[in-house]
């Protein structure tokens, strides 16, 4: 049996954890979460606590038109490419201590060990807070990012619209986070560690995933109509029953996506049914279908299926259906080699990782279709998240970390090799 | 080749339909239908008309506890049983000019044309009008008969409750129609002639429908509990979607309830899912089912199949289910020898018939529990009823009033047999 020697730890975890707690305080909720909704004076807090904590850290701290926090620890080369390292500080309504603010404080925490190592980086090292990820306060969400990518124009206040009719320019500009400095330097490319959100890591008793890409989207709306009938004098040949032609679609068309490959994910999670009285058969429906998988031509087959499963509906059950697109994102594929330099952080120290997709959109969803990304998660506790309940364990938070910063080190190094 | 000689009709279908179009301009809405509730003033001036014909036709006229009215075509002998003839003359908010009304006016044109053959019946015939049948102001519906067969007492205001927060009985004193005349006599039989509200009468092209029964009507609410998890993040595996329950449910139920008899009727009319994101997999599902049967034992072995299988969706699903039993109303069974009854008219008028249950309640529902009792129906155009557009042909309200006052006549002059 051969012992493996375990290298020394460049990041300490305890101080990571003392700084997400520290950081919870602000926007602190009753059951242990965090509310701290995108420009609003708890975020402004958690920004300015950032922005100290990286100036004490020795970074050059620029904010952009988007309101995006660049904290840079500059490499040997000014004309060098960087590596960005970041997420998100913004929470949901009812959010958790983890979910974005992990990522950005591991990013610092990497700058700490690289300052205590005395390394000299050839690549510089910029730690980003991106605005508005969440999407609650404006929407699009994935703002900051999406505006760094050129996917949003900055100014054009068309583009952005304040969910509670707040505008949001005003707001950054209020909350002192209206800048003008944008990152030109090239990005050699974007880490982001961030918990995982669903049970996968966690059934699988690994403490980090490498995260191979972001599952796309189709967002699908389908109407039914039928006829409102009599439930007792209606035999049921002479039904229309949209809620049993909706009832059909589902069951068939998840049948249809799992057989298609069980990592398919299909839901259909608003379903109205009216008139909505017991004695009638219903007449409408409005059902809503999330899909989601990496494969577009998987997506195309499952919405192809479910336009034809509702042609044949009409058939079947007399009732007349329409398919409405509300919005298709493209899946993303994080970069290779990143997602193997990680592994190789993960194997010096010992921890074991497995690839997964990422069902949700993240910033690094935007910072992929401009520069080589990738995405390490660890675990969340019974998958929870958007919740008070949500949690990460201290060891797994502290091994994300250590992995980020090792990958980070070794990219901001030079080693990745060409790609 | 036979050509069959018709006898006389003895009754005036033109007079019929006259009078069903005067009483439709009481409550008259602006697309052909009407809106007489129960008790309120136009539903006053329904009544009023009503015993004014009938007092014009030489009917004695008493009102009971309950509002009901009676009019009495007095018989041979006082001590005899009365047959009774009647329905409702109250409507549904958007309600039709035939529902109810129909049989109370072909009750009076029976008298009329009695009046006119110059005939003295065996037994007293009596025209009726039910209160409140409708149920839409004052529930439970079905009021009016529900007290006079004994399952409403008469006075215990807490019997009947205002469904918008007007009380029963000040209603009725208000109105005129509190009255103290209970109907002691011996029910030789009760006779409802109803359109059919359901589209069985108008396919098979007959005009007259012999209703063997009304069906039971079983109400159950089914809850699934699940968990509302992120639908990007969440693998099916993890997932306790309470709409996937729902929709197996209703799916497998209908399949078993159609393959024990194709005859059964059941509807999933109101479906609440939450918490209704297009991005959540539903944590919550509630679901109503009315399930309708001539036989107790159908009713029976499909309720049991639903909580079996809300039982098994547990093991396959993840997703808890409880089962509560709203309402339970026993099917009933009309009387052998009125249904040959009025067989045996409407072959003497060489009027095609066939026998077919109802799937609504009807007040007859309330008098089969007291007496030998049966129903006739007339076809519905397009089987559409509580909606202004409901519509009968004058012709076949003609039979279906002819083939009434045949085997009232036959009845009340005690041909009928013993039985």
């Amino acid at each position: 049996m051969n012992a493996h020697v375990r290298p020394p730890r460049l990041t300490d975890g305890d101080r990571l954890w003392s700084n997400l707690m520290t950081m919870a305080e602000i926007g602190a909720l009753p059951h242990g979460g965090c509310c701290r909704l995108a420009l609003t004076d708890e975020d402004r807090q958690a920004r300015d606590l950032f922005v100290r904590w990286a100036r004490e850290a020795g970074c050059e701290v620029s904010v952009d038109p988007f309101g995006n926090i660049f904290a840079t620890r500059p490499g040997r080369s000014r004309d060098a490419a960087h590596v960005l390292v970041g997420s998100h500080l913004d929470t949901q309504p009812h959010g958790g201590r983890f979910d974005g603010v992990l990522g950005v404080l591991a990013g610092l925490e990497t700058v700490r060990a690289l300052n205590e190592l005395g390394v000299e980086t050839e690549h510089a090292v910029t730690v980003v807070n991106w605005t508005n990820e969440e999407g609650v306060r404006f929407s699009p969400g994935l703002t900051g990012s999406g505006g760094f990518v050129g996917a949003i124009r900055s100014y054009d206040t068309s583009a952005i619209s304040g969910v509670g009719g707040v505008p949001f320019y005003p707001e950054l500009h209020r909350t002192g986070y209206g800048g003008s400095t944008r990152l030109t330097a090239r990005i050699a490319g974007y880490y982001e560690l961030h918990i995982e959100q669903g049970p996968v890591l966690e059934r699988a008793g690994v403490s980090v995933g490498v995260v191979e890409g972001v599952q796309g989207v189709r967002w699908l709306s389908v109407d039914f109509t039928g006829e409102d009938r009599h439930a007792g004098t209606t035999p049921a040949r002479d039904r229309r029953d949209a809620f049993m032609a909706a009832a059909r679609l589902a069951v068939d068309m998840r049948t249809a996506a799992l057989a298609l490959d069980d990592a398919f994910r299909i839901t259909f999670g608003r379903v109205s049914v009216e008139p909505g009285s017991i004695n009638t058969v219903p007449g409408r429906v409005n059902m809503t279908v999330d899909l989601r998988h990496s494969e577009v031509s998987h997506l195309d087959r499952i919405d192809e299926a479910i336009r034809r499963e509702v042609v044949a509906l009409h058939g079947t059950e007399g009732v007349e259906g329409t398919v409405e697109r509300l919005m298709d994102v493209a899946p993303v594929r994080f970069d290779p080699a990143m997602q193997a330099n990680i592994e190789t952080s993960a194997a010096e120290l010992g921890i074991a990782t497995s690839r997964l997709p990422s069902g949700a959109m993240h910033d690094a969803s935007n910072l992929a279709t401009v520069a080589p990304s990738a995405m390490i998660f660890v675990p969340s506790r019974d998958g929870i998240s958007h919740n008070e309940n949500e949690w990460t364990d201290p060891i797994h938070v502290a091994d994300g970390c250590e992995v980020l910063a090792r990958a980070v080190l070794r990219h901001a190094m030079g080693d990745m090799g060409p790609h």
